[in-house]
């Protein structure tokens, strides 16, 4: 019932965007498929063609998203074509790091196993390695307890967006304390790329630091491997073979 | 032969309990699949018409139990339609937690391997991470010794199933020392989630430990967080999710 | 060609161990499956009509072999119907055993990762976890160097098993040190078990003393657990677990 | 368009370079599969037929090379046959270490997650177990800031390609800081052997070192299972399952 409504009432799209929405399905398997989403977590990208508006699932886990399931949504997270359909309360994260963020087109919050024991630990994440030169130097930690008090650790309200977007600031990375992380990039290949190496840095810098005296990338060469990281060639290659991996067979643009 | 007699002894079951026994199915799945429980381990659901009984599959590894394999069974752990089968011979853990706790409707007893290392060395699990709050502010830990002397450590009798309550009291969960954990939750799907989590929990604390100082959920957290966590919504979009990893592809009532 | 000829001279083998020949098969799968065995290690069982002869496939990796593999050998391990085919080196450690241990009608040689490094710091694997009962108090470490100074590590001549038999002594299991394990039991599925459940403490037990001070099984502890491991109920339900995920999919014998 | 000119101007191979590349896409899909490499890391062949040139896939991931991908390339690593195709731009990884090393046929690059850590804690990978004794006594370290300065870690020219040749010098295997890793032998299966076993050797002795003190493998052990791993029984055996594990159903050659 609700289905049959949506399809009557969906916004008819362009084929530009309708593209679009097709790679964000792709990105919500790969991230599940790679494990830096489980059952929650979500990833969206801003309208192609309106800066105040986003994509994001409705309330489904990522590995099950369809094109069916992406809703249209305005920078405060009003949902623009709902149809009965029910919507992920974190929402805000998203909403707040594009209304803050003009450079950021796609986001993507998860609770990536390797991630948590350095939210609770006081952060700490720095590249030691040419893959992760994209999370950035830094990977700042954001407690919602500084804002918000005793809460049950979601962001579900504006004001908990814009605090989370304060603490992520420039940073394409930032930890959430007792909750997961958000990455938010410039479009949507590189997000789900950051996602991905920033889960893979952190579990590898855990075992760096068990071994011993850690050499991290220089300024220099965080600076060096995230323009290398981001160049066409690269992104396509990842992306070719992540989407293979969960599933679509399909050759993509490479 | 026994299988034949089975099906012409079979209670006559309401629609209501067949639902409720293809989800116990499902849930066995589940757990084996996420790696909660492998050839041991075992999960029941008390009787949704009739508090004084509980189903649980007849002894086999959770992977392969199907609805033929479901048996019903007094608090006392006598089988109401054993037909022949055999039984798991720890069902006291089940018969007497539904007989001690009113509010407890599915229990699952499960030797995930990050638990057991808790387990030996004194217990100290708690959440770390919304998704764990769940698992209650405290994880208490039972020894067998304690009460029983040198055993095998099997839960086989309702004396042992006894102690083992007691120990659980109000609590979700509790570590077994040198065999494994229980969760005890008010329906099934918070029993598969509380299982998988504290499963997760245990193993990112212990990495967290090894970073450094943690942060633990505050006490309100716990509560806040714990209510989240059932909420139908979350409780339903996980039970989706890992229903169709373990090859369940009908949609689910979400 | 070389196939033609073993089909032409193979025994004809009575219905018992063409049967038991199939579970060999089954083993090896299982083995490799649950990730015991690489593309290196072996499975045997001692001739269940003539105890001075024993069943092991051709040099092939585990995971591959098919009833046409498996080969007949007496004790100093020569081949009764080569046929041609290849042969494990490392045949001698069945061979020896078999020899010198009239309890013993399965033997497994593996390699299983988490044995490593407790084979080259000294060893120290006690049983921490109900399920690894059947391992037995302690597993000693054997070490070529101390007969045969330095070689390959490899045990390809009787001289060489004896002296690993010797180490092994009436135990289970016992580490060899800079390569890997050996498993001893009394028939084949006790076998396959205690090798799953010698790799998975190995792992915990190094988890656990991460955490803190370990209570390992008692000495009765350990006598109870054992006798309870290689009950028939326990043996066939993890039997018919492991088949089934390596692919087995007709009902064994449960 | 690309494709087509490609296929008009491929050169007529011999049935026997037919053949090893054949054996280079498996390998390619092994490398994957065994998880030595990720969306990136490459590997090659020396031409069979003239020392003087190399085979190596176009820019696109391992697990996805297929027949047509295969370009040949000079020791400078100037395509002999682009026909359009994007070319890694680490080539000269390959090219040099040919050039430099007249005993190498197979090149390996990877960046395999165990490695990583040792690569920027300075090193100290040496063999503790038979299997990996073929990755030589000791693994060099090779830091391409020594020599270049601030960079974004990629070996792009053939000057940074014959300063890591320098590095590797006779040896087997090489880490590269904040990189990844090189493994250079006399063929392809060996190249494959090494690459897989010094993953697996890095994660072990990590493993090890929390355990207590170390044995390695003596100098003498290492050539003499060095000699071992490289027999042609060993390294057919190791192929046959992992080409079988990739997918690859086909007989080989054993």
């Amino acid at each position: 019932m609700a289905k049959k409504k949506a399809a009557a009432k969906k916004p008819a799209y362009s084929k530009k965007i309708e593209q679009a929405l097709a790679d964000l399905v792709i990105a919500n398997r790969i991230l599940a498929n790679e494990g830096v989403i489980d059952a929650f977590g979500h990833c969206s990208i801003r309208h192609p063609e309106n800066p105040g508006r986003y994509f994001l699932a409705r309330s489904r886990s990522p590995e099950l998203v369809e094109r069916g399931d992406i809703m249209e949504f305005d920078l405060d997270s009003n949902p623009i074509n709902a149809d009965g359909r029910t919507m992920y309360s974190e929402r805000p994260i998203h909403g707040r790091l594009y209304k803050s963020r003009a450079d950021v087109n796609s986001v993507c919050h998860n609770h990536a196993h390797s991630l948590i024991p350095f939210g609770v630990t006081g952060g700490g994440i720095k590249p030691i390695w040419h893959v992760a030169g994209c999370i950035g130097h830094d990977v700042p930690v954001w407690d919602i307890r500084a804002d918000f008090g005793e809460t049950d650790l979601l962001v579900t309200n504006n004001a908990m967006g814009d605090s989370l977007a304060k603490t992520v600031a420039k940073n394409r990375t930032c930890l959430m304390r007792g909750h997961g992380a958000v990455v938010a990039s410039h479009d949507l290949k590189s997000t789900v790329f950051v996602a991905i190496y920033l889960m893979a840095n952190a579990a590898l810098l855990k075992e760096a630091r068990e071994l011993g005296q850690v050499q991290y990338l220089s300024d220099a060469e965080v600076k060096l491997t995230e323009q290398m990281n981001f160049k066409e060639r690269s992104q396509n290659r990842a992306w070719e073979y992540w989407a293979r991996r969960a599933g679509f067979k399909t050759a993509v643009n490479v």
